[in-house]
């Protein structure tokens, strides 16, 4: 049986631990393509903590760039943050050879796909929602905690043999893959509790979910915010229930506290995905004439912050 | 001549300057009660480096408490911080005998005077808008630039023989002081300002007025929250023209980069003027059923910034 050919592009916490799995059915031949932690992985792999099971993974290849892949993948995986000052058709273009390679983008927020469908017309693009908790805790080194989940579908919609395929392949391991023809509406669920929940964790001085829980100001500002959402998904044609607010407000006072991904990036000095999971979706609600008045605060207010935060740690 | 009797109650910086330079008429006997300078001013008096002319302001007396004020004040003046936690009757009670006394409230925000007014049914208050940059740099040390201006009146509007009987006695100083009839209005006049400038400028991480002037979606922001202050000041009656707007905008743009007061302060540790500017406001608009979001974004933000930072500073 010829391999199934993946190359990882941007292979942080959350690219590492998804294709090492990919990696361990041995039905898969993974290369990685890493910048930072290039000679950790390069001589040691990836050392992966998981409470699926603890495991080292070795990728086939390591290389510093797209360019030096020397073969076609099946699918190139891109996990990198999703920030407005990467080039991402520019990252994984000396890799995309044919249309035979499948991008699989795994990244949060709205309006993502776009710059790559225009760069690879004729690539066909699996957008990816994943629900994981993993860190990169030193270089080649990765901590996974609780269960792992990841939702793909064509963007654009409808059916997908390589959407299937890669769920074939997923079938077995500890991760729970999934194809699914409306990957749209995945992408608007789970932004219907990033979008208040990020930002508001960072905006108010680093709250963890407990802290935004409430019951009072906070916790109404974040349905507030998520009724924005669901006006700004029905003008992109996705219905999302009322009830998915609710069962957010409900996950988040139950769950043991914890802190928001962009939350832990903020504190550590990193870039967030302030355009990712606000700006785009603010641009939608103009183009459809819909008012967000907290979802603009929100947004004038973190891009400032986030600028300025980054200004004093330089 | 029968000299005016002064007392000035939480004598920081500001109340300092304005009571000190009424000392300095000859015409008034201004003594102070001050707590962590206590030291520093029972000896040295206020040393205040103006523009205007620097002067030692030596007061009549010194004390730790009203209670301790051996006499009956004409004025009692009252220029702490509007802080949700600062009793402000059982501050001066000690020294507020008899309806003789006249209350000279200075501080920021809306609905302020609302607890004074109550526990002193029988005693004028003077509201009080201060215009002016002072800061306390030392012990009893304080530097003011710029002009001085003060404008009174009384609470409810009106005239008043206390009030006009103060202007008098500014006069020929360097302070701007005015009794106006509808201090009410100045006091709208003044939070237009500072409820969009100062929350701002704290929850971007510490922006001066030249970053908030961005013409894009900061500046944009303030203005949307002055439109916001308008409906409110309407529903209570007072009219703020919309050209006000644009003029704050203007000013903020071209007057020399500075912090907010509230930046100060929170970047110094101390408790921010939440509720003054914000909550009191944010209660008015829910009182009339007016819709106000974005004022609303910026309480629930930075009532839990707030706290935050002051649980981490501790």
């Amino acid at each position: 049986m010829r391999l199934v050919k993946v190359l990882t592009v941007g292979a942080g916490a959350v690219g590492a631990y998804f294709t090492g799995r990919l990696a361990q059915t041995g039905k898969a031949e993974v290369s990685v393509v890493v910048r930072s932690d290039y000679d950790a992985v390069k001589q040691d792999g990836f050392h992966i903590q998981s409470e699926c099971g603890d495991f080292v993974f070795h990728p086939a290849g390591v290389y510093r760039s797209a360019e030096e892949y020397p073969d076609e993948p099946d699918y190139l995986v891109l996990s990198s943050k999703a920030l407005p000052d990467i080039d991402e058709p520019a990252l994984i273009r000396g890799a995309v050879k044919s249309p035979g390679t499948t991008i699989v983008l795994i990244q949060n927020g709205i309006g993502i796909e776009e710059p790559l469908a225009q760069a690879f017309p004729e690539n066909e693009i699996l957008s990816t929602v994943a629900y994981i908790g993993a860190t990169r805790t030193a270089p080649g080194v990765v901590r996974q905690k609780g269960s792992s989940e990841l939702k793909f579908g064509r963007f654009g919609g409808g059916d997908s043999a390589a959407g299937r395929r890669l769920e074939e392949l997923y079938r077995g391991t500890s991760v729970k893959a999934s194809f699914v023809e409306n990957i749209a509406y995945y992408r608007w669920v789970k932004l219907l509790w990033n979008l208040p929940y990020n930002p508001v964790s960072v905006l108010g001085g680093g709250l963890d979910t407990k802290e935004m829980s409430d019951r009072g100001p906070v916790e109404n500002l974040c349905r507030e915010l998520m009724e924005e959402v669901r006006l700004v998904a029905s003008s992109c044609g996705v219905d999302l229930p009322q009830e998915l607010v609710e069962r957010n407000i409900e996950y988040t006072r139950n769950f043991p506290p914890y802190k928001t991904s962009m939350l832990v990036d903020f504190e550590a000095g990193r870039q967030i995905e302030v355009e990712a999971i606000l700006g785009n979706v603010c641009r939608l609600a103009d183009r459809s004439g819909i008012s967000v008045p907290r979802m603009k605060t929100c947004y004038a207010l973190l891009a400032a912050l986030d600028r300025k935060h980054r200004e004093k740690s330089r």
